[in-house]
């Protein structure tokens, strides 16, 4: 919906809304909670704070005023099980809420720098990259339309060892109080600093809200406040003083004319390459099946070393990106890799974050996860389609290189693979799988459609590989117009990499 | 889609198969699946066997042939971590597949009585009792009209010593025979009983397939062709020879005339109860604060001893369910308990068996959940609005019996209270939501009609009460013209079951 639209329809809410945000603060967040789901403004509130500092109180005061159907509450504790197994931050985007809905979290992604880290130091430069992560994660939200807060509830020192006492004699209670506790409340004054650290450093462009929390009454009460009335600003289509960004140009971008937005070139010339390596069937015929049992081989090497490996296949329509995956996992064990396909999100894929679906799909530790087209629609179908705005997948280039960037830092073993296809050999293929009764289901209008706009296509594949290969993170453009080729040259880069990777 | 369109469709696709199943069963599963979609008949596929028996194999080659976009595949290992929380079947349940998907399972259900049975001794009783859980489980997908394959892979004991050699002989996957697995194979002979077991008492309605695996080769091929038969076989209609049961009705419903069906009588009487009862606001004042804190306390216990505890609500419109929650759950703390509001299923929900939505939600140990509306959807609205067959309502009761009778003797603490109102109450309900501005968006058209249909209802309700309650799983009708009475009496009744549970 376009702006306009959005203050349009928020004025009409706020007409019938029969409460203000300051002297109910809890009613008018019944209030504004379907407004936002109206407004589609998805909301992520986060009650931080130490130990016994009343997180849990003033999360059932804001619990009582939402309406189930439209939020999920959840608590964020140190990392446990198979958790452990994904780059870290997984676990938050995987809690991002839709469009229409609410996430309430107890704890957040700050806990590890705050209170894990009485029982785990961390030096300087490693805070660092914690911190720089989670402003980029932070920015993502920003970008499209995400209203955050962010509330730390801040109780004393003094404060906390009389609710320490407290919950101590309560026999129900008491087993709450652990020695770890106790050692987090000996340790306060580091996770104060580390608090302190946090709210400098993590300020834009969601501010942190510091509430004093001795006296709970009133803690409660400002906190519901501060809710209120961000809640109400964001639907006002306002976030710390700036309008929303992002969203709400989503349902905006059938209008505009995209053959016009893809001028802009690009020094990558995907029409220079040779196309013309082959290999003969009888070479490949000879050679296959032992680099597939080495691919195995390695498959379980990773495993043991606990290695996750990502593998993205894009390309041109018939570029033979299915056959490709199929010969590359032909003697994998199943247990060990996962082809996940991608097509057009559906409506629940299309109301979250765009990245929401792909880190949900993330491998954990030891396991392979092969994406059959990935994240690059933003910058290739969704742009050339005008499924995505001009602003968008402009901004999708760095957003992509920062999630890519952080899964190889975390130890992800990332592969992108480009199957590269001439004109007439896709030709060619369309033509033979619309004769072959076979193959003919594999063909649709819509390839013949995309064929047609080779050439916009081609400038949004030069200008992603121009923009998305970094030293980290490079693209492997295979020349596939004849597909032994390409599946011989696939594997080798993968047990060529991956050997290295193992120093075997 | 009824079944004479079932068939119709069915003839249409096979006539443009181009492949025999017999010959070429990998090809032919590959359109088999397409068409089984196109039928939304849910496949899922187990294969089963001891240690190096060639699952994986076997996977591998069904893989090949499949559609990524229409599988999951799962490997089932031991229970581990979060999982030993939840009822046993529940993970099983949560894999069941939709109408349009398809799972692929690597291990199964049978696991824990087959292989883990060499870890784990478990006593007759305890394996009649896992048998049965399991009969009752398949018997609840058959109803639904699943294609389930069951397939064992028979290993010989030579042949899995020699395998076993050989996984020990390569670096690179040694690592996977452990001394857990040398024990296995020393106990083969207790495993391969405990096989011959569960063929014989689990093999209605879906029957195993047990293939001998020491020939790889042959396995591979004998397995894709029972599969690609079995599929065949389903998209003709057939399960083992009967006519699929259950889900061809779905969309047949909206023909039936659900007045006449609602004609049976109970001898439970809904409108002979004293509605009278009531507590002034004095009392209730006083009382009300040091109950929810006496609940927390057993919320805090409960968590400790890691029972679980489902709660659901049931009851007339405007009878109160929600502020009726709110106050069992004001003092709670929010980590422990979830509220799950229970509306009309959603597309995904609705592709799933009945029963997927309500397992997905279930507590883990230690946990909470308070259902406001529940599975018992299926035998008020789905029966009186015809949503549901008169087929699937009336087996609904078994169902249901069965499924918290599953709940219950796995440790669930399990509350069923039905909120009862006056038609004059609900009148006065209504109007007051009508007249105030601030309750204005909890009435709606639905409501008065719905109204009007008392007296379907009544029957309804009277029979569901009637038919599910059992000594283990008993109803709480909670007379709740005064809302004040019905909170205290919810709140008297956890709190006296929760303490007898605990024994405090």
């Amino acid at each position: 919906m376009n702006q306009t639209h959005t203050n349009e329809l928020s004025e009409t809410i706020k007409s019938k809304n029969p409460v203000s945000t300051i002297e109910n603060p809890g009613f008018a967040i019944t209030w504004l909670q379907r407004q936002l789901r109206e407004l589609e403004i998805p909301v992520m509130i986060i009650i931080e704070g130490l130990e016994a500092a009343g997180k849990g109180k003033v999360i059932n005061d804001l619990l009582m005023n939402l309406d189930p159907r439209g939020f999920s509450m959840y608590t964020i504790l140190p990392e446990k099980g198979v958790e452990k197994r994904y780059p870290w931050l997984k676990r938050f985007w995987d809690l991002s809420p839709s469009a229409k809905k609410m996430t309430v979290l107890k704890g957040s992604w700050y806990r590890s720098l705050i209170i894990d880290s009485v029982h785990k130091k961390r030096d300087k430069k490693e805070r660092s990259k914690f911190i720089e992560q989670i402003q980029t994660f932070e920015n993502s939200l920003y970008a499209e339309g995400f209203l955050l807060c962010k509330i730390f509830l801040e109780v004393s020192h003094k404060k906390q060892r009389r609710r320490f006492k407290k919950i101590d004699s309560n026999p129900s209670s008491s087993w709450k109080i652990n020695k770890k506790k106790w050692k987090e409340h000996k340790h306060y004054d580091r996770s104060m600093q580390a608090a302190h650290e946090v709210f400098d450093k993590c300020s834009s462009p969601y501010p942190w809200h510091v509430i004093p929390s001795d006296d709970m009454h009133a803690a409660i009460n400002q906190s519901l406040n501060i809710i209120a009335s961000l809640m109400n600003e964001a639907s006002d289509g306002i976030t710390n003083g700036n309008r929303l960004p992002g969203r709400q140009f989503i349902s905006d971008n059938s209008t505009q004319d995209t053959s016009k937005s893809i001028t802009s070139s690009s020094s990558y010339r995907l029409d220079q390459m040779d196309l013309s390596k082959s290999i003969s069937r009888e070479d490949y015929n000879n050679i296959i099946k032992s680099k597939q049992k080495k691919l195995r081989d390695l498959e379980f090497a990773l495993y043991k070393k606990k290695i996750s490996t990502v593998i993205v296949y894009e390309g041109w329509d018939a570029a033979g990106k299915g056959g490709n995956i199929k010969r590359v996992t032909r003697h994998l064990e199943p247990d060990g890799y996962e082809v996940i396909p991608i097509a057009a999100p559906d409506k629940e894929e299309k109301s979250h974050h765009y990245l929401w679906r792909f880190w949900k799909a993330m491998p954990r530790s030891g396991h392979i996860a092969i994406f059959d087209r990935s994240w690059y629609g933003r910058v290739l179908v969704e742009r050339v389609e005008g499924f995505a705005t001009d602003e968008q997948w402009n901004r999708a280039y760095a957003e992509i290189n920062d999630m890519e960037q952080y899964l190889v830092k975390n130890g992800v073993l990332l592969f992108k693979f480009f199957l590269h296809i001439s004109p007439d050999e896709q030709l060619r293929r369309f033509q033979e799988r619309q004769e072959n009764p076979k193959k003919r289901w594999k063909i649709t209008e819509e390839d013949w459609r995309n064929r047609e706009k080779r050439e916009i296509y081609e400038t949004a594949i030069n200008q992603m590989l121009e923009r998305t290969s970094t030293a980290l993170t490079p693209w492997h453009v295979v020349a596939s117009n004849s597909k032994h080729y390409a599946r011989i040259h696939v594997i080798d880069t993968l047990i060529q990499k991956m050997s290295e990777t193992l120093k075997i």
